[in-house]
């Protein structure tokens, strides 16, 4: 993955027959979920209806010391959250889990996504006296929940009445003092799953399985799109489905399979690590080249690398070694030497690539300059041809659904045709995938899929006001 | 001082016609309201609209560094606040002060103060689906002026509409995008002044006068109880008593003068160390005592002793030293060595204490048990009597208006007849101020006096729901 | 005091017939000596012959925290050690104690003071081969003593041995595996004394005897000049003085008394208060003048203050209130607003001064700036008249002992004639206490005094190769 | 690599012509070493003559600061070093590069590596009374230095006389006010090796060629085992290999293929990535089995792990994800849940694996713990059957070299046969890499291998005190 685009968010929930070390098991989940976000995390805890939290800018590993674990106590439900980063509105303020105090109890709340109606409702609830402490769409959810709850006791009932008010991308967890309650749009863009702990313990709610095998948590099933699941003494049950079939085919978010999950995670039945395999060989097939080596660029673009060597029969490399220690916090040198800064966090292996054909395969480009250091680096290792194969189609499209993309006017595909792109990357070819594949690498999901920032077909109405070639919606989750 | 009365909050805002480091000028002033409370402080900055802020749990001097304030920046107005310290419930989440996002544009308050009826007001705005981020009155206030706003577009006007609603103690600052209001409650509990900058740069709001003193500010005159001011491009001007003058006598917390405000403060006309000093004098009138030395508790019984040292003619000594050094931080020893932790903080200067007859003056005695440790460490460097005189009266009731003294079955005077007082802590007599001298120790103030902490008589009526004689009400600022 | 004399180094020893908590003991012990030192910190505890050590920049309270204690943990002995502040070489290899490794086994120290020979002694050892980490005197004092240990095994003779060696100031405290030494220099320039645990529990070393207090432990007496103790199983004895006689007058810093120690602190049998009280009623004699009332800077011109008051008559007040929380941090103003960073730390009570002829008492006057814009906060404040007093004689000559004086070209009193500096400074009168009068301020005290810094005498040979003129001597401690 | 060896330390040198941001560049090349070392680094600055240098515990990223980089400021000449992580004997003490003062000017010296004689070494320095600060070897080397400076006024002669004396592994790193020194020890047991920064604007020494690719300096050539290379105005110079041979053909670690070194690295003309490539070859040749998938084991494993799969032809998978997230202060659950503490750093990918046979391929087993875990873990993902394969021999024997490999009494290999390790595992068969053929990973390489700690057999006498087979030699670098 070769730069720009800000990951989305993570939340995780549990709820726990005894009173267990909820905060703990929360860390542990949080961890398996940070590559969903590195800006801020939290974890608030709840026991016996009492709301403790902690919430800090930084990484999980950085914002949860043992002092703060032991604060944040044993519980029987406890919800955690990474949210991604971003240059700009980084700020405490947006952090969740959000609680929130009302006259039925106290509610805490953590989500993944982006609402298309934010603006409407935040006017709507400021008419009648509300008043908002974030711009983040939790506050505006938690409005929505709490104008439903003055009609009801039953918070997921709450949740569920919401759900026709709050249009756009949702996967939610929240509590109340006695119940965990997990909550996906409509659409089902954005993943999120249900698991068991080991021994009755409980149950949990993740955006990924791989945050379920974190804590030896056994995957149950993925949550149907607009259904609403809440736990408690009762054990687990589905306030919306109770007959367990689907309403509508679902449109999960395609890029979540190309970059955003884990590899190792398993969605809608598809796994992510087979569904990027496949990606990759569809490239092979669709963009063959006659090269010595294929190399993936690490993390990301190592599945599609395997897929495409697998397809091709060009043996796969370890050509470039990513540093594991270069973290958020590597300062810049005073001179612009954007160059030594991709050099090193990438660097070839020179005894790999020396006066071969490479095919070097990323998921994405946005605007080419990472890719452009890249091939440099590579063919200045001594390679003798450098060929770029994209397991994704170009974006040319905004995401309305909780995907922070670049603005357009530096989306390199918005501003060249992608003969240009190749020549201007410095590569001798370049492909991406088509937009047909990119439909079929989750072949046999369950849901179907929202390829809308590719194709510019969106699966419900996107904002009026916000014209769809300015880019610079800003996205929450 | 001898312990566990809580100070309360300060507050400080501040407008300038042209933008100015708002940051750095709050943030010196937040340094002369410290005193007002140490367990967190904020600063927030309004630069042509956009509000940026930091809060924090920690005194002004960790919190804020360079790097914070450069963050801050440069704005037109800012507003600051010190929060007291309880044991309890220290939470960011009741940090100050508190923007707030609303249909007629974002507005940021602080306050110190404690309503009396929050809890009915909290009830009414979740009733129509308000959701609550903190338990701090603060957000009650806000509500209350937000519901006014939507009924005009003057926050000023929204402001003091909201007054009839909002009952008790409450001396307010806060901004919109363009303006600066201050506003104080109708009974004046708490203290609020204003000043103005040097070469008409513009105005300043604060809770006490050492704050305009700590940033070159020439005082103006202090709120009228019930006044409601707002600065903006136009100046200043009196929203409520347009004719400056005033609706009522007012009830200011008079134990401001014996122990709460800085002695370099002018509250109401009255200079603070002025009032410490008379208390001194009155003590002297009403327990007078054969000595050869008295002694002040540092910092605050300093300024009384002077005075009953004046009025009796015994010679004033510096007889303990305290430790500048011992923070919020100080560690605890793992054995209860709670003699130890006092005497790290105030040590007897031998030389001056041994043989002598001393007199020792403090504000006030809450639970009995450091006066008792401090009695005995100046026995122990020789004194051969020790009398104690306290320049307030004992603590018999319980605070509604932004004081958190203890509950009353830790508070010694509610537990024995005075004369058991002196006996238990080891003096070899005990005289407190009483209630008719207390009320004179700020003769010629512009305002009345609330003595109800040990009187029990409030100026207002007092919640139901709350036995007077439980003291544990949750104060806030 | 008003500036720029830097405070030395305090340090402190502890040894327990038991294995106790001496972490702890030390780090209250520290607090009480925090005021000879804020620029580092350090522990160093030894366990069973095991020693584990914490030393970095900052005050006790920011750097020991519970977990760094219990880190510490328990022993038998411990080192402790307050290192001054300068504004440039301040850095962490000059922390202490020090700990060195040698074939005779390990060692730590820790001093207060400065040699008068270092440099020839690095040479010298240096010439046979040995490194130095660091730039401070402790390492040469370790070199010294390492050589003497390589013909004794005693660590108490080799330190003896080493005096022979060293020349200049220094109270040092060392340990060995099994026991505690404490040395002071034949002048006993700087002070240390010895003190008695509760309970026979073991005894300690201190810089103060304020130190001892903030433990409970009981005063034994001073060290003689030139005196070496040892402390181990076999109790407390004097390795050197064994019949308790005095070997010569011994030359204690005045300034000790005029400032540096703490009033509560009894130095060679004279109480620090008393022999401040004592400064100001000769300052009242020598400077007597016609005024409405006395105002001590605070914190060490109090004392002072108090004795003027007696001495003349004059009314004592508390005119002036210092900010307790503006701590080492405090953030200087983008702009040059030096009076404003004065008047946040110390503010004019104006009730008190108002109208008022004043007299004002500080221990020094260093570039004159701070008293300068002091004087003219009073007299806006509204006082008629501004008399300074001072309670020491002009500072003319550099100290070679371990006080960092500012250099002479920035010294006022250097620069111009007496009368001259009045006006200076904008007061009304000016006075200095007299090199005869601040001789006589510590009557009665076990020792003889120097006063190097005000009369250019000095007990014992200076460097040649440091002009007397040029104060740019590097201090340590 | 599955566990406790510990790696061992990095360095880094540079010379620049020009005062130049030498802080930042060495900062950048200590990014690339961090493998080498995580527990603490340091850089030292050499700004005209002037050491400044910060030594913290801690990563790169957490120990630096833009501030701190700030403060060490441009120079000419830096030296910067990274140092292993054990669980026992952190300490600041022996952080490194270490600044010694001495008669004939300061110097600061880093190394990599062991000293076999450093006990006796230490004892001579001691009986002619030097002192000694730390525990590490770095202070033995620079007292044989200085020892040698005092009859030279070379520090690059003195360098040289002095690997007379010192005896074991060293690659080091020095500087004095003008010069940059490099020296390697006559085996050559560590890596050093040289580089030219672009434009001719000086010289690097490093640990590892990937340090140079991170910077963008060219690789001249490794430094001849004996070697010491001076580096100043004068350029670049051999002073011990004047005519370029080699004086023996050297014994580097082997284990540096195997696993210490970076894959990108290229050391002594063997690129890293090619000999574990190799090694993997090697034990597919070895010890062939039929099975499905091979599986590398993130990070060390990956490359033998394709060198397995091409020479067997079974594809290669990415079989099991590394958490990137979890560092150094991952906080261990209260319960002991070891499993879940692999688990969390590891997962495996159910797809890749699930009814597979699956060859994992790890660079060594320790304990055995872990690898247990691993083979459990991808059991219960689904294979079939699980095969392990390790690309190194069995440790028998302890290093003294510099390598802390975990005590004999905990190594499985030294404990049962290889036929009862691979039942304790759980794996269905076990292949280690035999001794012959590790000795020909780095086929081609200019120095001959040590191979001590697999058969023995150590290339120069080692410590008769220390028994061969009591593994608990404290190692430093």
């Amino acid at each position: 993955m070769t730069g720009n685009i800000k990951e989305e968010c993570g939340v995780f929930g549990i709820y726990t027959r005894e009173r267990e070390d909820v905060a703990f098991l929360t860390y542990q989940a949080l961890y398996a979920l940070q590559h969903r976000g590195q800006e801020s995390c939290g974890i608030v805890v709840n026991d016996r209806g009492v709301f403790s939290d902690v919430k800090e800018l930084g990484l999980v590993n950085e914002v949860f010391t043992k002092e703060k674990l032991q604060k944040l106590g044993t519980g029987q439900i406890a919800l955690g959250h990474v949210r991604y980063s971003t240059t700009g509105n980084v700020s405490i303020h947006n952090a969740q889990p959000m609680t929130v105090r009302h006259v039925k109890g106290p509610m805490a709340i953590a989500h993944n996504g982006n609402l298309v109606n934010a603006r409407e409702l935040r006017e709507e609830y400021e008419l009648i006296g509300g008043i908002f402490h974030s711009t983040s769409d939790s506050e505006v959810i938690s409005y929505a929940i709490t104008e439903q709850r003055l009609y009801t006791d039953s918070i997921q009932d709450a949740a569920h009445n919401a759900m026709r008010k709050i249009k756009g991308a949702y996967s939610v967890v929240m509590m109340s003092p006695k119940k965990l309650v997990a909550m996906r749009d409509p659409n089902g863009f954005r993943p999120l799953c249900l698991g068991e702990l080991g021994g009755g313990k409980g149950y949990v709610a993740a955006s990924e399985s791989c945050a379920l095998d974190s804590i030896g948590a056994k995957f149950i099933r993925d949550l149907l799109p607009g259904e609403v699941v809440v736990i408690d003494d009762n054990g687990i049950s589905s306030v919306t489905h109770k007959d367990g079939k689907r309403t509508c085919g679902g449109n999960l978010c395609v890029f979540e399979y190309v970059y955003f999950a884990r590899p190792d995670s398993v969605i809608e039945g598809v796994p992510v690590h087979e569904a990027r395999m496949r990606a990759g060989r569809f490239l092979a097939q669709e963009h063959p080249v006659d090269a010595d080596i294929v190399i993936g660029v690490p993390d990301s673009g190592v599945d599609a690398g395997l897929g495409f060597s697998r397809e091709s029969g060009i043996p796969y490399e370890t050509g470039l070694i990513k540093n594991r220690y270069v973290g958020r916090t590597f300062i810049q040198p005073s001179q612009a030497m954007r160059e030594s800064s991709v050099r090193i966090k990438l660097n070839p292996v020179m005894s790999a690539v020396k006066g071969k054909r490479v095919v070097i395969i990323d998921d994405s480009i946005v605007r080419g300059t990472t890719t452009k250091i890249l091939v440099n680096l590579i063919r200045e290792a001594g390679a003798k041809e450098v060929h770029v194969r994209i397991s994704s189609p170009p974006f040319m499209h905004p995401c309305f659904f909780g995907t922070d993309i670049d603005s357009r006017d530096r989306l390199i595909a918005c501003q060249m045709p992608l003969e240009k792109i190749a020549a201007s990357i410095g590569a001798d070819s370049l492909g991406y995938l088509s937009i047909e594949h990119v439909n079929q690498i989750a072949k046999g999901a369950n849901v179907g899929m929202c390829d809308g920032c590719f194709s510019g077909k969106y699966p419900i109405d996107v904002p009026d006001e916000m014209p769809k070639d300015k880019f610079e919606y800003k996205l929450q989750c």
